[in-house]
C-alpha cells in the first residue's frame, strides 16, 4: 500500500476518523480489494504519521461498519471485508427469502424447537394469557458459511397445531402462510443495539463482548391477531440492516 | 420488596433471564412502580437464593432495555426507570415532531454549524463530488432533562442557501419545507450497534463503552434528489426505537 500519500488529515475531523474516511474511500474504490491485507498496525501507523492507538480507533471502526474483517492469530491481521448482504427490516418478505435474493447460499440450523408455556414478554407480545403453549424456534441463520443472526421466534401453539413436525430449516412465514393461511401481514419491531452474550458469541463466531443489533417483532395476520414474535440478534459486521420509508407511510 | 417469593426460575430459561423476566413483569404491573429503588445486590441475590453475578447479568439485561436505571455512587443503586419514549424511525414526521408529541419537553442544543467540504461519505450519500460545500450541523437532542440523541446532519449548500442564519434548535425538516420547498419525501436509514466514544458518552451522558442506537439517514426530496444526510447515535435506554411495516410496503 503505497497511498499512505493520499492521506490528507481534515482539520474538522480527529485524525482517526480522517484515516477511517480515507480508507472507506479507497475500499468504496476497490483501490483495496476484497480480502487485501492491511501493513501491520505498527509499520501502519509509523507510515501514517500517528499514534498506534489512533490507528486502532480507525481500524475499530472500519470493522464496526463492516469495511474490514480482524483476524488474530498468527497468519491474523486487517483484511477488506467482502461487501455486507442487504436486508431491509421494514419489508415483510422476510429474512430467509431476502438473503436468498442476495447471497449464493443462505441456510439455516435449528437449535431447538419445543412448546412451552409463554413468559410474560411473549405473551404480552402475542396478547396471550402469561403460561398459555406458544412453540419456540430457535434458530442460527448462515450466509454462505458465515453465521449472521441467531433468532427465537414464538407461534401461538393454538394457531399452528403440529407445526413443530414441519421442516423448520427453511422459511417459517412460508409455513405460516401456506399451511395455515396465517400469514403476516404487518409488523411492529423494537430496535435495540445488544452487547451479546459469551454463548451467543460463540454461535455467531465472534468477539465476546461485540455489538450486535436486537430486532424484536410482532407480525399481525391481516386481520390483526398475533401471529409470531421474534427476537433475533444480528450481525452488522456482515448484514447491511436498513429501513425504507415514504412519507405516505406515516401513521 | 418482599415479592420474592413470586420468582420461578423457569427451567427452560438460564437463572438471570428468570430474573429479569420476573422483574419486566413486576415493572409492567406498576407493582414496581417509577422511581422504585431495588435492594442493594448482596442483600437481593441472597433473598433470591442466586449469585451476584447471576443477578448483575439479570440486571444489566434490564438497564440495555430500559427498565431500570443504574446509579452509581452513595445514593445510588438500580431504580425503575420511566417508560421509554417511543419513536418510529419509519415515520418520515422527522424526530422533533415525534418527541413533541410523546414528551412534556423536547429540546436540542447545538454543538456546531458549519459550511463544510463533503468528506466522501456524505459526498456519496448526497450524489455530489467529493469536497463539494455542504452544511454540517451537530446537535445534541434533550427529553425532557435528558441527553438522548447526537445528530450529525449534513445538508448541500447549494440547495439550502444562507441556512446556517436560521434558528437551527427546532425541526430541520420543517425549516427544509417552508423555506426552500424541498421537504424530505423518502428516505433510507441504515442501523448499526454502536459503542459509543469517550466523547460522545460525556456529551449523552452515559458511561463510556455503552451501546447506542446507530442510524445513518439519507432522505429524498419527491424528485429523488438527496437534500440530507444524517448521523445520529440514539439512547435507547430512554428512547423505543420502532420500525413498523406492512406488506403493502414491500418493493
Amino acid at each position: 500500500m503505497s497511498a499512505a500519500q493520499d492521506l490528507v488529515l481534515d482539520p474538522a475531523l480527529s485524525a482517526h476518523q480522517s484515516i477511517s474516511e480515507w480508507l472507506t474511500g479507497l475500499i468504496a474504490e476497490q483501490r483495496l480489494p476484497q480480502g487485501f491485507k492491511l501493513p501491520a498496525e505498527r509499520r501502519f501507523s509509523q507510515a501514517l504519521g500517528v499514534s498506534r492507538m489512533t490507528l486502532r480507533q480507525a481500524l475499530e471502526s472500519l470493522q464496526q461498519d463492516g469495511s474490514i474483517l480482524r483476524v488474530v492469530g498468527a497468519k491474523g491481521g486487517s483484511f477488506v471485508a467482502e461487501a455486507r448482504v442487504p436486508v431491509d427490516i421494514s419489508n415483510l418478505m422476510g429474512l430467509s427469502k431476502q438473503l436468498l435474493k442476495s447471497v449464493h447460499s443462505a441456510s439455516s440450523i435449528v437449535i431447538s424447537a419445543q412448546t412451552i408455556s409463554a413468559e410474560a414478554a411473549v405473551a404480552e407480545a402475542l396478547q396471550l394469557p402469561v403460561g398459555e403453549e406458544v412453540h419456540r424456534i430457535h434458530r442460527l441463520r448462515y450466509a454462505g458459511a458465515t453465521p449472521v443472526v441467531i433468532e427465537e421466534s414464538f407461534l401461538p401453539a393454538g394457531l399452528f397445531p403440529r407445526f413443530l413436525e414441519l421442516d423448520l430449516d427453511g422459511s417459517i412465514y412460508e409455513l405460516m402462510s401456506s399451511r395455515y393461511s396465517l400469514a403476516p401481514y404487518s409488523s411492529v419491531e423494537e430496535l435495540n443495539p445488544v452487547i451479546i452474550s459469551e454463548a451467543d458469541a460463540k454461535l455467531m463466531e465472534i468477539k465476546a463482548d461485540s455489538a450486535v443489533l436486537g430486532v424484536k417483532r410482532t407480525a399481525l395476520a391481516k386481520n390483526g391477531q398475533p401471529v409470531e414474535y421474534s427476537r433475533d440478534l444480528i450481525r452488522t459486521d456482515r448484514l447491511k440492516i436498513v429501513v425504507s420509508g415514504r412519507v405516505g407511510d406515516a401513521t
